[in-house]
């Protein structure tokens, strides 16, 4: 039984190391989530438990992983973003991919009993993930800037399509109603026939979630007795555009090399 | 709030489909899992209700995924072949690797309770993944043999390493008197200092785990009353040689086209 | 002007070995050879002298690169095959390619005034490069099936076209006579018309060249000045069926590992 | 004779693009020039005929490919830069490589009689490529820096090394008394030994060969026998410091987007 004679199937594993450089945005997406909404009764359009759940789970990753820089999360994904510099596992795309996905599912499924009491998980959710590269930070606040857009867009559509059919219409019908609407058509839509100032839906759900690791200043007791203060790096959860200079500016850290 | 301005950063994403023709083997592996089992309490050399687990974990794989064809495990790693016609996710490697890594995770959590109960799961059980693609049938033998013959090596070292230790002896001590022997010495000593016969210790120690679906004949009642049959395909959990021709003989369907 | 400053910019180098254990077929393909053919007044439908070029430059890649078994060639195209156990330049895709390329564009020049001796080259022959693997045997008998029945293809249009062209029609006219035409059509057209028996076409216009390395018996004198014979390696140029068994039966050291 | 079943080899050729956003570089590099400078007898430690044929075959390469916007060179090799912008070719790797070689290689056979008359070419050089991405202007100019830098100190190095063989020394003596020296001493033994000031050695021997595209203004006589002037890109062959910012400040249209 020699391991040696068998030991050359190594070789068939080829690098696959991300281009150094670059900012890398490795981003894990639900597989069959309207299914799995549906199966576990999820509130429509947005239910504020399950999206508190996949913070959880960024939280999660965020904490195991130091070098993620930065999360944003919508709906049933979450894109998670190392640093040009990142030495990550030699920035190997398979190891980078498959362990924050692992540990994003794993959390997500270990948080589920909190953030939904009484709601027993009937199947395992699944996420998929990949790796992208982008070059510069212009680009990789494009891809953020993207991925916010689209959480607006997705929102106030799903906004004025669940308030249509709570109000009696049929799926069908709301579809084709909302077909081709400009977002102002919505956006009035929405206050004229429900009374829903856009505006004023949670911020939650109009720009999502950005994990964003802060300084904190936080009061200690000296052993005299005294009180003292210490500052301590802690990951937040905020629901601010992302789009703007606003926040890079308030955040410098983030681009830092 | 152009969607259209931002979307250009899709061409980012870099096409990583698996050569058409190979055999895929995507593997899982734990991360960090000698810490993670002494968290546990898990038995040495080997635990039996977590060998148990991993084999519910890929069985879940193998249930979610119809293109698993064949899945071999150990210690606290699982390989999923898949075939060489498998078009599964157009052969996309960071989509076949997130999804087995992440079916695999959640559904180790989720079966942890049964498997172990009484013991809480104090952390997040991490894994690793990665495809490689093997050529033809005789290099994919090659490849499983490779993990088999692991499976031997590592168990034979540790039956030793462990019956040292309950004996008394310390860590170091054990590794410093294994440390080049030959597996016939360490057969010679298991049997002749702690009366172990390494061939009466269980086959899913020695041999690992082997997963393949196999034609079962199911009893069915007709609806006249009377006892008929039909075939459904079931997942066979085995503990064989993988390595030798029988096997393969035995089930010629995971070599078909 | 320390060079150490800068050598990081080396790692943006990123690996790109071939799978072991595949075939690698590089293909060069003339670029822009409609224009360059009739720059330099090439025969039609076929250029004996220009395909003779072409073998000769095929010939010197052969004699370069001793890991090419077999080359395949038509029109302003050829196919080189390393073997599955071929480890020259590590398998890098890019390395390989472009040497390959590098060789066949040099000799092609080189070798043009002997071959079209009178004919000033006007311009630079470009060719571009491309690897691809294929996993086994049976597969890349294929693609060179495929680029001999194209070869087939491609000739019998180009036979009628030119004929039809010759004898008066237009070009535009020519094409859509043959539109939509089957084979017997075309050879039937080719014989009716213009006492064409397309079997008697010569082969190397129908079956493309293939350059394989023979073991030939050569005379030699003895020191004693006998006559003696010794066995020597030389490349073939055939232009023979390489879709059926013959041809690989009559070569058995192009399939050995 | 069905084409069409044997067409699925098509899949087999997997995608290779470069990541878009990234500075492209395809450098050239000869294959076994040692050997070939000694077989063609040319001058140590420069010969400037077979530089300038460098800068020929580069030239040839900026004129063929508009998307080339920067070459730089020296000995036996060729970077070309390629703007972050480039779609030339889908930024498939291997049709810039390979192309971008054969032009290369090409060009250098073709414009050898004109640069080394009397010479005749004993074998074919070859060129191997490859393209590396660099993600950002400033990693772009440190690559640029480390080829200048090496211009630098191989040049050095030689000018030293010829001069002591010329003066008598074997080459392995030459190479003994070298080893470990500082660009300080080797200076200053080509000052005090051989009267040769380094500053004095051309330009070209010390700086490379960096080609770039410039407007330049053109005197044209306008149709009314008046003199007027129009402009036109020109690519010049430049022999300067490319490390500093003199250079990328007097070239912005390198850098734009």
């Amino acid at each position: 039984m020699a391991k040696s004679a068998y030991e050359y199937v190594k070789q068939f594993e080829l690098a696959d190391k991300l281009l150094p450089g670059c900012w890398i945005v490795v981003r894990v997406d639900g597989k069959g989530f309207t299914r799995f909404c549906e199966d576990h009764g999820f509130e429509k359009p947005n239910d504020e438990r399950a999206l508190a759940l996949m913070d959880d789970a960024a939280l999660a990753v965020m904490a195991a992983f130091p070098d993620v820089r930065l999360a944003f999360g919508e709906s049933d994904e979450y894109s998670f973003v190392l640093a040009p510099s990142s030495k990550l596992y030699g920035r190997r795309s398979s190891k980078l991919v498959s362990l924050i996905t692992s540990c994003f599912t794993g959390s997500y499924i270990r948080r589920w009993p909190e953030r939904l009491p009484g709601t027993p998980l009937r199947s395992t959710p699944l996420f998929d993930g990949r790796a992208v590269c982008y070059p510069t930070l212009k680009i990789l606040r494009d891809y953020l800037a993207w991925r916010q857009v689209d959480t607006h867009i997705n929102n106030l559509y799903n906004t004025c399509f669940w308030a249509l059919v709570k109000a009696g219409s049929s799926q069908t019908a709301a579809h084709e109603r909302l077909k081709g609407t400009l977002s102002s058509h919505k956006n009035e839509m929405l206050f004229s026939e429900f009374g829903i100032n856009y505006n004023h839906v949670p911020e939650r759900f109009r720009k999502g979630s950005t994990l964003v690791r802060q300084l904190k200043r936080i009061k200690v007791e000296r052993p005299d007795g005294t009180e003292g203060a210490r500052e301590r790096w802690e990951t937040a959860v905020l629901h601010c555009d992302i789009i703007g200079d606003a926040f890079w500016r308030d955040n410098p850290h983030l681009t830092e090399d």
